[in-house]
């Protein structure tokens, strides 16, 4: 059986739309992910503001609340009954996010078992067939093939093959059979 | 550059010196690692202290209080010198030891990367050529080469090269160059 790591944040969660939502609330701003397109979001904010706005990934909570990607939830649960599906975050990024992002992850994916999570730093680490990942630094590393998932700041790459949403993965995957 | 992941609980850290120092504490009782040979620790408690001593690994100062086994920090220190080394740890099963764990490496193994450090279940998931680890389950869902270290409940286990100590670690990775 084949075996498929998904990344979380950018792709199992939508993380920029929960930072940007409360980075407009904090400083009365209306930025959208269009605003974003090509860049990272920390060039993109106001110099002034983004010692503050760094913090939030600080903060145990930011990762508690994060919303579902659109289609993630049913996606992955017919993507376990055909690979082996592996959680793969790169939480050493951001120590005190650990209990957050699992118990969000039990929230959310109660079908993933706990032994199918990995909190890693350095993908390079992980033995899997695919990497459905939106950081062009983790699918360089990654030993199988890199599967770019859309966020803003990779709309330029080209070197890996891409999704731009959860049905694109389902086309992938599940029902063209062109893996 | 081959690759060494190597295990925590029981390789790096003295997990079982600890749990039984706080267990003859509180039970007044004077149980050894001899007294373990061959067996898991829960096997060979009294039966009316199980619960609360199965409680001892949901308690996150537990972790935090963990003494490092003896010659570890040289081996490994030595060990990032002529190999890329991973700290991978099966912290999710027990979701309460994720920052503990992650501080006790920060503490006593200062000169490993946050981002060679893995938290997983499955280490099927870990891409390396060798697993130092205690448990066998581990060392079977391994894809490298798995070898051993001594721990009271896997003595008689004959199918992995072995090591009872640090120093066998650094003879066979370092110092004969027979891997």
């Amino acid at each position: 059986m084949q075996r498929i790591a998904i990344d979380m944040d950018e792709v199992m969660a939508d993380t920029m739309a929960h930072y940007l939502e409360r980075y407009n609330a904090d400083f009365g701003r209306n930025l959208t992910v269009k605003d974003l397109h090509g860049r990272y979001v920390l060039e993109v904010i106001d110099a002034d503001h983004r010692e503050r706005a760094r913090e939030y990934f600080e903060q145990e909570d930011f990762f508690a609340n994060i919303p579902v990607m659109p289609g993630s939830q049913d996606v992955v649960r017919d993507l376990t009954k055909r690979y082996e599906v592996f959680i793969t975050t790169a939480a050493m990024d951001v120590p005190c996010s650990f209990s957050a992002k699992y118990f969000w992850l039990q929230q959310h994916f109660p079908f993933i078992s706990p032994s199918n999570i990995v909190f890693c730093g350095d993908k390079s680490i992980i033995a899997a067939d695919f990497l459905i990942d939106d950081n062009i630094r983790h699918l360089r590393n990654f030993r199988g093939e890199g599967i770019i998932y859309t966020a803003p700041h990779n709309v330029y790459e080209t070197a890996w093959r891409r999704v731009n949403n959860w049905e694109d993965v389902r086309r992938m995957f599940l029902t063209s059979g062109v893996s």
